[in-house]
C-alpha cells in the first residue's frame, strides 16, 4: 500500500472517530436525528474547515464529498446505535480512537500549513492544534456544553507536542517527511493514550483555581 | 417584474423578517440597542457571510450594502416597537414570515452553491442549511441562547428538502433553473409552516432521550 | 519615530492589553496553562482573523508572527503573576489599557477596511467593531461566559464613534489619513475611559427589560 493510501485511510479512520464521538457527546442532550447529523458533520470535518479558511485554501471537502459522506454516515448509525457505543469498553475504546483522530487531523493539519510555507513553527502548530480541536470546540458551543478548553483533560497539548517532533524532524531530515509525520502522529497518539489511562491533568501549578482570581 | 427583480425583493424580505424576529429572540434579556443591531445584523446577514466565506468569494454585503441597511433599520424599528411585534398574533405572523426568510436564504444558499460547482449534491445542501441557520446559531451563541439545534424544532429539515427538490429539477430539467428555486422555496416554506402550525417534530424514535446515555 | 513605527508599536501595545485582559478574563474558571495560552492568542489576534477572513486577505499574522509570540508570552506571564494583575488598581489599570487596545483594534481595522474599498461608511464600522470585539467574543463563548453583547457595558459605541470620526476626518480632508487615524483613535479611548470611570450604560430606554418580552 502507497504512503498516500495510508494517510487516505487515516484520514477516513480519523473522519469516522470524530463523527462517532462527536455525535455521542450530543446524544445525552435530547437532540433529534437531524441535529446529530449537523453536529457530527461538524465535529467531523469542522476543524479542517476552519484551518483551510485561514490558509485561504478551498476547504478541504469540497473537491472531494467522501469525508462528508463519511461524516453522514457514521452520525446515523452512531444514533441508532448509541446503545452499543456507551457501553462502558466500547465507549473506553472510542476515547482512544478519538484520540488518534486528534492526533492524525492535528499533525497532519500542521503538516499541510508547513507546506503552504506560513511562518514556522508557530502557525503550523496553531493550525495543527485548529485542526484538531476547532470541530470539536464548534460542537460543543452549538450544543451548550463546555467546552475542552474548560476541562481539564489533557487534549490539546499531546497534540502540539506531536506536531512539534514533525516540524523538529522535517527540520532536521528534510528528506524524511513521511517518517516524521508518522513520528509525530505517533507521539500524539501516545500521549493522547496515556492522559486517557492515568487520567492525567497539568500539575496543579498549572492550573487556576476556581476562586483563584475574582475581580 | 423580471424574475431578478422577484428574487431581490424576497431576499429583502428574507433579510427584514430575518433581522426582525432575530431582535424579537434576545429582547427579553436586557440587552441595550447596540447589541441589538449587531444581533440583527448578525442574524440576517451572518448565514450567507458563512456560506461565501466557505465557497470563498466575496461576502455578498461587500458589493451591495443594502441588506445590512435593512438589518440595521428593522432591527432598531422591532427594538423600539417590540411591545408590537411580541403581541401573539403579530409574534405568530413573523414566525412564518421567518419560515419564508429561512426558506429564501436556504434554496438560495443551495442554488448559489450548485452554480460555482461545489460537489452535486452534498455541498448545497449543506451551505444551504448553513445560509439558512447560521446567522441564528450564531445570535444564540452570542447571547447565550440555547441554539435551535438543541431544540425539537423542524427548522433545518424543511429547508434542507426544498434544497433536495430544486437539485433535482434542476439535474431533471436544467433548463428550469428559476422554476426550480421556486419550487423549492415554496416546498420548504410550506413545511415549515406546517411545523409550526401543527407544533411538528420528528417522531420519538429519531430523538434521543435527556436520560438515554450519560457516558 | 516615523508614523510607520508608531502604528506598529501601538499595534503591539493593543496585543499586549488583549492577551493579559483576555487570561484575566478566564483565569477563575479553572483553567490550565495550555487552554489559557489558547485563549489568550484568540483574545489577542482573533478578531483581526475573522477581519481578514471577511474582507479575503491574509490573516495579519500569517506574514509577520511577532502579534501570536507577544500573546503567547503575555498570556503566559499573566497566568503565573495574575494575582499581581487582579489587584484592584492594576486590574483598573488593565481596564483601559483594554479600552487602548480597542480603540486601536477597532480604529485600524475601520482603517484596513476603507483602505480595501470596502462599501463607506458601513463596512469599515462593521469591521472595525468586529476587529475590536471578535477576539473577545469567541474567547467568552469558548469559555462559557456571558458575552459584553448581553452586558451593559459601553465598550462597542466608543469604537464605532472612533471609527467614524476617522472616516469623517479621511472623507473631509482626504489628505490627512494618519491625523484621521489618530483623532479617532483618541476619541475612543476617551469614550471608553468615561465609560469606564462613570460605570456608563446607555439610558434605560435604549436597554429592554429582562421581563419586557417573553413570547
Amino acid at each position: 500500500m502507497a504512503i498516500d493510501d495510508i494517510t487516505r485511510w487515516l484520514a477516513i479512520l480519523a473522519t469516522i472517530s470524530m463523527a462517532v464521538t462527536g455525535v455521542l457527546a450530543i446524544a445525552d442532550r435530547g437532540v433529534d436525528l437531524v441535529s446529530a447529523i449537523i453536529l457530527g458533520i461538524i465535529t467531523a470535518v469542522g476543524g479542517g474547515t476552519l484551518r483551510d479558511l485561514v490558509l485561504d485554501v478551498p476547504v478541504f471537502w469540497a473537491s472531494d464529498l467522501v469525508y462528508v459522506r463519511i461524516a453522514i454516515f457514521f452520525s446515523i448509525l452512531t444514533f441508532f446505535a448509541r446503545g452499543f457505543f456507551t457501553q462502558p469498553q466500547i465507549f473506553r475504546l472510542m476515547l482512544y480512537i478519538d484520540g488518534l483522530g486528534a492526533a492524525l487531523f492535528g499533525v497532519g493539519g500542521a503538516f499541510k500549513t508547513l507546506e503552504l510555507g506560513f511562518g514556522w513553527p508557530l502557525a503550523p502548530l496553531m493550525l495543527g492544534a485548529i485542526t484538531a480541536i476547532g470541530g470539536g470546540l464548534t460542537r460543543d458551543v452549538l450544543a451548550g456544553r463546555k467546552t475542552l478548553l474548560m476541562s481539564s483533560e489533557v487534549y490539546t497539548l499531546p497534540v502540539i507536542m506531536g506536531s512539534l517532533l514533525m516540524l523538529l524532524g522535517i527540520y532536521f531530515f528534510p528528506q524524511a517527511k513521511s517518517e516524521s509525520v508518522l513520528a509525530g502522529t505517533i507521539l500524539a497518539f501516545l500521549l493522547r493514550s496515556a492522559a486517557i489511562h492515568w487520567h492525567l491533568s497539568l500539575p496543579s501549578w498549572l492550573i487556576t483555581k476556581t476562586s483563584d482570581t475574582a475581580p
